[in-house]
């Protein structure tokens, strides 16, 4: 008889690696790669990459595989396995991926947004299991986000909801990458933030962020600046507390609308720790409707560095 | 044998007034009625006088009666019954109004926010017949939403979601008496705007809308204005063009979270009528995400005046 709790494949496809995992019904990474993307040459070559991947994966695995989880950007139809123009991976347009890597394998394959998978996996894996609906937001180059409703992922009329980075806090704000204006992303993404921590820096020369990066800035990161608030630097704790209120807002136009208060805050930018934590739920609270006051949570992720892996092979284990 | 289409009561319970219709399955009210609410005199009185006026419309009726809908201001547990803190009723708390009316007489009764009664209205007679997710906008002293996905009410945790009125456009605008910052209400909101014409004015003494109200502020309304607009009045057509940025600004942040993009929008400040929408429609396509661009549609809401009646009806129709 066989072991009722089998395994998952859980496939990252990235812009710039595809890294796979071997995942136990536990969540625990028994085996793992990384390989290059390769995205420049074109789709059929990124699908041969993540083939040869999963084979190499499942090579001498004495472990019987239930499916093979694919987190990838874009917009993605689930039910059919078809990704849709995804960023940073060109000439795809739409390409059944489910389809390509199920006959390969002759195994169940679930295709999601990497921003859903998030989502599930917190849910499977994370500090989602007793939650009945919450947010995940993942906060990196972009502002990710997946809603979580009932359990079920809330994908709208066409598979392109969530996108919670794309809520704007200022109509006249800073021109964001989607077009718009005043987006959180234009505020929180990585990127944005370094540059505007740049021009700000050059106003605040006394700074000990300054020091903390040798004043080189390509070393900004959020753990550098949560270094130089947790030492006492003024800027850097304005900073953080600033883009604390700033989330704090796009959340609560997000829970008025939504009626959900829980959120799950992951990625790179949430390693400003306690004090961005702090921050966004003190604006949250104080901007969401009265009925809204008492449900509000913000939580961190529970997995980290591995939340691509897991979150992919957690929509094995979440099933359709 | 009876008639498998019967007919429904529609209650719709204000702060001022209470509006009992009986409708059609067609949506046509064969028999109406306005009493006061007489809210100061509390909850008993209040429910006394819905049943009275429900009475007042079902004497006589040769009509059967399928049921009874009622549209009410706050929160509400449709399954239960219950209304809770609605504003402009003072010392209701929280109240199973649905019980006390279905023991009265003998009927199913359907109660419902009134702001998805209104997008349950226009699904069932109005212009949401044919479609199979929108968000209804009712643009009046507050700004009013109904989330409509696959032809049901998205509710959220608890019966809160959908507050449009209260998605920040900009998170150090105006306050709200939410007592957030920059929410669409705060701009769009009849009694926000009047106010902001009237600082306005004092700038534009030349302009035609000063002269149709005849220099009286309170003679201000949407239709006012559209009239100097139509007469080439520069101040009133800027106005407009503002007031549908601001809300295309909101909607744009609602359609890249739900991927939804299809809009009702009734209520009397939508009398503004081309222009508004004409511009709400061009703010809300420059915003959105890429994905959502050739899925934006904004319509008139098809029920005018008697929307809350029908609204209210609808909810027998519809069912749970």
């Amino acid at each position: 008889m066989k072991d009722k709790k089998k395994y998952a494949v859980g496939v990252d496809l990235g812009g710039t690696n595809i890294k796979i995992g071997l995942v136990s019904p536990g969540g625990n990474i028994s085996k793992r790669l990384s390989i290059n993307t390769e995205a420049e040459e074109g789709p059929l070559k990124v699908i041969e990459n993540i083939k040869n991947g999963i084979h190499a994966i499942l090579s001498k695995a004495e472990i019987e595989v239930e499916g093979i989880g694919i987190g990838c950007p874009g917009t993605v139809n689930p039910a059919k396995g078809i990704i849709e123009n995804p960023p940073n991976l060109t000439g795809w347009n739409k390409i059944n991926l489910g389809r390509a890597v199920s006959m390969e394998f002759e195994k169940d394959v679930y295709l999601e947004n990497d921003a859903n998978a998030a989502a599930i996996g917190e849910m499977i894996f994370g500090n989602g299991i007793k939650l009945n609906s919450f947010i995940m937001v993942t906060l990196g180059t972009g502002v990710g986000g997946g809603i979580v409703i009932k359990r079920r992922i809330y994908r709208g009329e066409f598979g392109a909801a969530g996108e919670i980075g794309h809520i704007s806090i200022n109509y006249k704000g800073p021109k964001c990458n989607c077009g718009s204006y005043g987006c959180i992303e234009a505020y929180a993404g990585s990127n944005y933030m370094k540059e505007r921590i740049r021009n700000e820096l050059k106003k605040n020369r006394n700074s000990l962020l300054l020091k903390l990066i040798n004043n080189d800035y390509n070393l900004i990161s959020p753990k550098k600046i949560k270094d130089a608030a947790d030492k006492g630097d003024k800027f850097s704790r304005l900073f953080i507390i600033d883009l604390g209120e700033k989330l704090g807002a796009a959340f609560a136009s997000l829970t008025n609308v939504l009626n959900i208060g829980t959120y799950i805050v992951g990625g790179g930018v949430a390693g400003f720790g306690r004090p961005l934590f702090d921050s966004i739920r003190k604006s949250l609270k104080s901007r969401v409707m009265a009925q809204n006051k008492n449900h509000i949570k913000i939580v961190a992720a529970k997995l980290k560095n591995d939340a691509g892996i897991k979150g992919a092979s957690a929509l094995v284990f979440h099933g359709f």
